[in-house]
């Protein structure tokens, strides 16, 4: 939905609203969000959420806490990055800190998890009244032929055929939605890579699966019914089809967004080199450096928005 | 895999170990289990899980503590209830906590999310050398035709078609696993049930979907695209094939134990009765005694299994 509006030196612009996609819902006389345990009678939520412009969402609580921490440092705000609060403190299944204009928020692993948090917190936007929002997915991932430690911008989210594309089951028939990403803002993230130093990162496009190890062709689950040969098979036409990663949740976060205008991204950062291996046995602290990757170079994208840096 | 064994008694009987359906594993030199923080080289996993022969999971790290803690109650454990470690501090992807022969875990929300804890749990069992363990899924739900606060003991875990099956990609090609479950372990929860007050217990299917709003047919999603008439068809056709709950883990926790011949059951309480609304509305106190009610039941049972109770 787009509305004509006024910026500061009062030009003219199209401000752009969080357009829900369910003709119910402004029908509904209260709006419980219950996996967050917010709810539009029990909280104001233009007052709480109006002036969010920047999403940042990911699978582990500890990351989304450490990324609002380090995002309050990086914007100079007011307060005490310790001691953030957790907006979702009512229930256990998500987590969530307001920095700013920032919203970082944990979405557990894989599709159905981070499903009903981007239903929620489209919800949110809608009923705060946010606009011209920009998300991003700040993950982790297995790398396909990629150093460990490249961050990976998403051109194309992709299924286990490599098709840019999302199966939805709606009262039991499925319907396809497309995945295609916002080109500017990751164009943008990749223009930021080059001005930050130790970033090394490549456009590719992201595979997403249902399971960490047979539908990544893991040889180390409880269950393996293939060959070392057949894996790398699999891995190399995933290579041949432009993938450079894989990770659980960049298809649905693709459709939804695209559903709803919102522009959106995804940057994951390469654990490992699938072609080498399956298992994860980097160091701790080596894995916690790669994992601030995505975070520095989202961080860099929200203060050059933000006109705080050139 | 069964051996011979020796009861107390010196009677001969068949212990059932846990069966990982994996060539490769046992090769292995060293088995991180990633999401736990824990390992083979690292950890001493005979001597920390050996004694194992109950296993229950749920989906908030939150009522699985406090599960872990009423257990401990109930089996009349020497320490401290209130002072259970979490073994798996080192992460934050799942929780785990070990009382006595039971073992506690949370397995966040939907299939992708517990699929991956299943495949690090059998494999820390079958590493720990654990025999004639059974699983529970101790789990809430949305309820087909039923009163909000039954507890549903699953018949056949089912999919969106109402078919007894899990489809499992493996390396680009879909396959599909039955979801049978331990038909002996259910009849015995159910006369369990009736030996208890205030459980009110049925047998039935349990549609796992994949999704919270568009697949359980919602219309207080950010997406809804169906009307209530057909979303009540599909219930009804649903309550006509047996389904009387709805949540999201039951088709890959049956398809997985089924493989690793580990006896397996769900159990769920019923939030709402989806013919009557989406939303849940119900007062927090009332959801935290609906969510002891699977707790009570499983307690009960692994106290007569034990020969704490007659």
């Amino acid at each position: 939905m787009a509305t004509v509006s006024h910026n500061r030196m009062g030009n003219k612009y199209i401000e752009q609203t969080v357009h829900v996609k369910n003709p119910y819902l402004d029908t509904m006389e209260e709006d419980i969000l219950y996996h967050f345990s917010l709810g539009t009678k029990t909280h104001n939520l233009p007052d709480m959420f109006g002036e969010i412009k920047f999403v940042c969402v990911g699978g582990s609580a500890t990351r989304m806490k450490a990324f609002a921490q380090f995002i309050h440092l990086e914007l100079n705000l007011p307060g005490n990055a310790e001691e953030l609060e957790d907006i979702c403190k009512g229930t256990d299944r998500y987590c969530m800190y307001k920095v700013g204009p920032v919203l970082s928020i944990s979405h557990g692993m894989g599709v159905p998890s981070i499903s009903i948090m981007l239903h929620e917190l489209i919800k949110l936007l809608h009923h705060a009244q946010c606009c011209d929002v920009v998300l991003f997915r700040l993950g982790t991932s297995g790398g396909v032929g990629l150093a460990p430690g490249t961050v990976v911008v998403t051109e194309k989210a992709v299924d286990y055929s490599f098709l840019p594309q999302f199966e939805q089951v709606i009262l039991g028939k499925v319907i396809t939605r497309s995945t295609e990403l916002d080109e500017g803002v990751a164009q943008d993230l990749l223009q930021c890579s080059s001005e930050l130093q130790n970033l090394p990162t490549v456009l590719g496009n992201t595979m997403c699966t249902h399971d960490f190890y047979e539908g990544q062709g893991r040889q180390d689950g409880a269950v393996c019914s293939f060959s070392q040969e057949e894996k790398l098979e699999y891995l190399q036409k995933a290579y041949e089809a432009g993938v450079r990663n894989i990770e659980m949740e960049s298809t649905v976060f693709a459709a939804m967004c695209r559903m709803c205008d919102l522009k959106a991204s995804v940057i994951c950062v390469t654990l490992l080199d699938r072609f080498e291996g399956d298992q994860i046995t980097t160091p701790h602290d080596v894995l916690v450096e790669y994992q601030q990757r995505p975070q520095v170079l989202v961080a860099h994208f929200i203060k050059k928005r933000l006109g705080l840096i050139a």
